[in-house]
């Protein structure tokens, strides 16, 4: 039984971490910490882990593995001690997924507290990664909105078929905005209405930009539709070509659950462009995430309801054929899919345990 | 593997039954059927269910466990040739709550279709009925408010501290409905509302007066707080004491959820009334319930999101020493443990299975 | 033209008063004070309200009429020198609804700061006190669960049909907390869930107490179905009859609305128990409120959307036959008739403008 | 007083026309019709306009102003005899709105009904319009979608600012899709969730492509900023250049608004591309709509709740500068703005009236 530790489990991704652990056959929850909370049951903080006897305590206990849901900044902190000790640990923070510490700097306000780990840190999309993730000691979990976004546009991308003119509108549920109490998210402001948010500019924005790039062919030689590699990133290499990606996120009257609709120009002369060209997408994608367990190409838009509370990403291809566009729809659980469930599903592949481990309940539907 | 059915799967019940039994370890799903989707895959009706590769049979097929999720009359129609012939089954339906077929009759306006199986089939609430439970091979699962409203009061009503003029004032998300189509359950009409309805008797309240009634201690003699033995129903013997119970239920605008205030008097001279009455009562409620792995008295008011998804009832008792009189909220998810999941207990406890089986996932929170 | 101020503009009910005050052909907003808001235009804080061109001031401007929606105790300090200085005021804190200073030590912790105005304040429920209203200089606006249930209640009362165990079971959307900040009313808690609170005694109830008190008919002589006459609360004559009444309000996730759920039992003798019933007491509630241009008696259960931004109070009783109950449903928006707009309607009456106006438009539906 | 008359007042569209016709000061409701609640009172079909003393007929009766809120098709049927009597009249369905017949069968499947009436026809956009209204006879109400999308990028559009590769991301709440039944606007299967829809051409694209192409300017010379003038739109002429409009629609779980993100590309060297950019935008926004009554440019993100019953829309328009892509959020009320608000605005117009009358009311908040 693989003994596992949360940092700051009092946070709504902390919470669903323990929530997601307890039918765990293999790792067992055995040590939570955080600051505020401190010396409290965790059943008295959250009522529905009334299953645990745990206490809260000031510092992480004995453990096999590490998960980290500290704000940005303080994550590093905490972990860079485990991870030079060689404890495997999943970041839930965004302090390594960035790859330069200068975008840090520039998105996150200050100095990255461990810039000797970034070299090793892996980007923790499983379906995108799998290789560099089963090898990692390291993960930054990603982003909710990169997450939604990167599924929904990677086989297009990696097939050659969109240009670089990329939207992401995407649209979440409050607890993506965590826990912290502020007028937006009082119940009488955030119901029965929508508003959008983060337009100078949202920090998950570079790091869609960063791994798209990363993914994106040569100009001058489209790839063939070849999905079976994992592509290892080098970035003495230099800066790859940049997507001009413009991303606006938008606070939905609802607890979970993210739906991301994604636009890029079909390049011309990849693709027929005919009614014909919706099913050959389709047939892309579906090839693209064949075998994936936990994402599914649907044959019609789907709504985040169907993942609530599960690990599932459904992501929906279509095309514009008047406007020549590519249209993707994803939708997952932010909670999910878009932290604690995906950063599962990386300690499974890192542990070497089955990757769907824990992980298979289905969606709580309605 | 026990091999099961599920005869309608096509409403909220249905479904959840689906949706739980994917994680049971000892039971499959093998069969399920459905009057107008009959053809369809599974997976197109409920894209949450796609982990099932199942097509929705007209007919049940061969199975050694079969939950109804019927409409009443329906599923006893469709029921009592299979439990005439021995198999286990569990009715979600109402068709076997009520013992006397002549307020089956009056409550839902019909001959019943099985009179003879009445006296076989067992009022599946676990924790009120184990015994008899455990010796069935037919049991009426309870109704959601039914459900909620006497696991608040059953601990009161046999340690006689409460007098029989009971209200039991329910609030239930919309689910509760069923998915059938109407204006009421319209979003723009239901959101952002609260009504009552029922107000001239809703179709629960016979059920929850009859079994308060099997639990009422002689008044003579009011029992002293042993909660140890199943007391058997012994219909024959006429009818007992009548709680007069007013029941109103809710609709509230929220998908799923059960929370029933429930108010009694205090029986003058049980218990001192002052502000230790309150804790006295919590203890008795305490003790009741102690060891039950689904029922939980809470020290603090619960809400009904502590429960969603889960098979828990959280009782929170209290009193109005002002005017001495009782108060109980419970809350519960009226698809687990107000249906799907009581069913599953069920099946559990008559096949000498773990009673939790399948049955331990947290509440999705938030 | 009127003009008018108003005390505290930065929360739920100041800004309400806002609302329905732009559109009233005889007052004009035209100071609005805040505290910790003040300096900033009123635009800013509710851009809804950019209508006015105001500035949140730190104090109260010239004005003839004067609404305060600060807290208790503040308000009554503010409102102190104003209305000995003789201007007419609505409150719509608590600070003058109990007439016996000693229940607001013992319920809002702390001395009355301004007991000596308590004699000539009259409690604001208009339809049950207009001919106090209309010569009163100082309105205690009625809070928001006492105007539902008294509404409810009124006609029963008075005429003598029912008993004094009642109970009243509210539901209140989540506006009714306030603006204030709290994980309570943090969207993602609130959201797809129901809780009850103030098990231990919610500040309404004394108010409620006093005046169903206050229109108790004498136990000897039940009145005559006579509504005409506005009693006259004697205070001197000592305290009368105590009717016990069980509050339990509820949180339910929408915005805006209370729905009052009342319970007694009905007086033996005084009416026939049988399903006619019902429609006499129908008949003695639409005699009751007659002409009143803000309650009315409706045939079916009204839902809180039915009232959504208006000034009405939709009752609905009837009669639980088997249990010789009464039930009477009410729905309200809680900010407006259980807030500005009934400290509208007393302006109104204070000011010998026609009752109505102002507070004519229907409610927002859906 | 003008005598207005609403057929099929019994959708949410007509109902909304009666809630906001009730305190216009110049016009009554005199009549009202539907189809299958002929014969009701309107108070019984919608508690909310018990206000209103109205029998729903089946014909209309003697009005001075017609509005229609049938569904498309049988709108121009029943319009067409009072249009060509000279009744002046208000679609608010979709048939008026397109100006090409052929456009029309293409959408909406079937011939036009009247296709003579065509011509003669006004696109109600009353800010975009207002010469042509003030003309008018037949006003095509524009559809929701289209009125949010062309209030947001007129101002950019006129100005020469961005090109036509154009994305309309927009959400809507639920009582967009009307009062009939689908088990998508099921309470239990909308709430909690979000998902797109009309993917493959929703009918208020060619509405949009066609405003935005009329008001596009030549490309070889662009306008200077001068919006003083209505530009007549001469069909005859051909088809003026097509923007390339790609329009998503989402279902958001609220019952009423509609917030629209727009993307467009800034034409190169029309702006410099820096930091001011976006406060250059917001100029020409603001001088573009200075003095409207019903549209405010705003300086931060709005909501729609800012907007809730009342008929503003508010209108945010930034820049992302990396990707130099103008990006405008505008948010209202569909059932105002969006339907009964803006048609009564055109009522206004077309009569002479002020433009504001009756439709001040400040928005609902919370």
């Amino acid at each position: 039984m693989i003994r596992v530790g949360i940092i700051n489990v009092t946070g709504y991704a902390g919470a669903e971490l323990a929530r997601l652990l307890f039918t765990h056959p293999e790792a067992q929850l055995v040590s939570v910490s955080g600051r505020s909370r401190a010396g409290k049951p965790l059943a008295e903080v959250f009522p529905h882990l009334a299953c645990y006897d745990l206490m809260i305590e000031p510092e992480m206990g004995e453990v096999d593995f590490v998960f980290s849901a500290l704000p940005h900044a303080a994550s590093a902190e905490a972990l860079a001690p485990l991870a030079r000790a060689g404890l495997p640990v999943v970041d839930i923070s965004a302090d390594f997924r960035l790859r330069d510490p200068r975008e840090y700097a520039a998105w996150y306000g200050g100095e990255h507290p461990a810039p000797d780990l970034l070299a090793q840190a892996v980007y923790g999309l499983t379906e995108l990664n799998r290789g560099a993730v089963r090898a990692a000691k390291l993960i930054a979990n990603p982003g909710c909105y990169p997450e939604s976004a990167l599924l929904a546009l990677a086989p297009a991308v990696k097939a050659g078929i969109i240009g670089p003119e990329i939207i992401v509108d995407s649209k979440s549920g409050i607890s993506g905005a965590g826990r912290t109490l502020g007028l937006t998210y009082h119940f009488a402001e955030a119901n029965e209405s929508v508003s959008a948010y983060g337009l100078d500019g949202h920090r998950h924005l570079p790091e869609m930009v960063q791994e798209l790039a990363r993914m994106w062919p040569p100009t001058e030689a489209p790839q063939p539709f070849d999905f079976t590699q994992d592509r290892p990133f080098d970035f003495a290499q230099g800066r790859p070509p940049s997507p001009r990606v413009t991303f606006t996120p938008h606070l939905i009257p609802m607890s979970r659950g993210i739906l991301s609709t994604c636009y890029a120009p079909l390049v011309p002369g990849r693709l027929p462009v005919d009614e014909a060209t919706k099913e050959q997408i389709r047939d892309l994608y579906r090839e693209f995430y064949q075998g994936e367990p936990f994402v599914r190409v649907v044959d019609s838009p789907p709504s985040t309801k169907q993942t609530q509370g599960s690990n599932l990403c459904l992501v929906y291809p279509t095309a514009d054929i008047r406007a020549e566009r590519l249209v993707v729809v994803s939708v997952l659980d932010n909670l999910v899919k878009g932290a604690a469930g995906q950063a599962i599903q990386n300690m499974n592949v890192m542990l070497g345990l089955p990757e769907t481990m824990g992980l298979e309940t289905p969606a709580l539907y309605p």
